[in-house]
């Protein structure tokens, strides 16, 4: 299949090499066309594997994944263009991370709104999933680096899309039970609003390589 | 030991009421004197139980639990009175949550505050602790009921206070390693913002009988 990744940051290198890895024909998207991590990672990855601008990427792929920063996100995909994501799955793994001079964090959007909404209000015809935004990059490609059972959610308004993109996690070595459908894309509130949890338990455990797991009594 | 817990909803009388069981003296504070819950509690929990007003729950508690809806916490705990809690473990139980009219849920304090760090700046000679504030009532004082290894989360200022409810969360019979120390008052906006994510577990499960599990690589 063919996927457009918007962004080029850990995130969006760390899920294109995956699907490189997978068999999958990959358009690394930035912003201007000579981006050197973009450029450099094309060159790396074989004939499956491009760089290109946000547009050349959204207009490839069959499924396009956000990974830009979720306050710039409704702008990169602006500048990928409502028309080449019309219709696409969309996965959007962002958090909308603000960072104070003083270094603490916060969320924009946060709590009556979400990136995933935001993105599903400003481009109505494509069909949002929200997803992988809860965990460090290289565990959303191999769930395996922490042992034992843990969870990673999907929310949108597309059951197909959510099928999608069920099946692209089981790719990445999810197991099928593993991945929780959280309902509709208001559910990304949820999932966004864990990024301060997360990043007080880095602090206690000192690495990423961490992971939700829900436990039931049923 | 004797606890003063303000709030007379479930999770005040949860904790009330396992508290008794585990031989502690408990009172349990209301509004007003006349609160029928509160009084029907005291009646049927033996000699250790009392109902009483916040300031009387306060006064008598050498920990005081906050069991109060968090958008009414301050306001609780100034009617208790800030000389009875000078000193004393502070265990701050709530969520800030506010329902629209239309059935959405948000918080408030959110994101840049926490009600765990407005009680702890209004009531700066408080000793306050979050805890218990990402589970339901039963499972606080029965973890036994979701099986499996999952965790509870603690954050203040002073580590005795912490080390305090540390124990009281062993007495309830959470593992020890299950409790996890997540830091500074602060990172109550992080166990605070579960809630969202919670409450979409919630939907997705049909149940509240469920609780984070942290999986780690190490």
């Amino acid at each position: 299949m063919r996927f457009g990744i918007i962004g080029t940051g850990t995130v969006g290198r760390t899920l294109a090499a995956k699907l490189i890895s997978l068999g999958h024909e990959v358009t690394l998207g930035s912003r201007t066309k000579d981006n050197t991590a973009a450029n450099e990672w094309a060159d790396r990855s074989g004939p499956y594997g491009h760089a290109g601008t946000f547009a050349e990427a959204a207009e490839s792929g069959e499924i396009v994944i956000n990974a830009t920063g979720g306050t710039v996100s409704v702008q990169a995909l602006t500048l990928a263009g409502a028309e080449r994501l019309a219709g696409k799955v969309l996965i959007d793994v962002s958090n909308p991370l603000v960072f104070s001079p003083t270094g603490e964090v916060s969320l924009d959007p946060v709590n009556t709104d979400s990136v995933g909404e935001r993105i599903q209000r400003e481009f109505p015809e494509a069909r949002v999933v929200k997803a992988l935004n809860t965990l460090t990059a290289p565990l959303m490609v191999d769930p395996g680096r922490v042992p034992g059972e843990h969870n990673v959610f999907i929310a949108g308004e597309d059951p197909e899309a959510k099928a999608a993109v069920r099946a692209v996690l089981v790719e990445f070595g999810w197991p099928e039970a593993a991945v929780l459908d959280l309902g509709g894309i208001q559910a990304a509130r949820g999932t966004e609003m864990l990024m301060p949890f997360w990043l007080r338990l880095m602090n206690h455990f000192g690495h990423t390589d961490f992971n939700y797991s829900i436990k039931t009594a049923e």
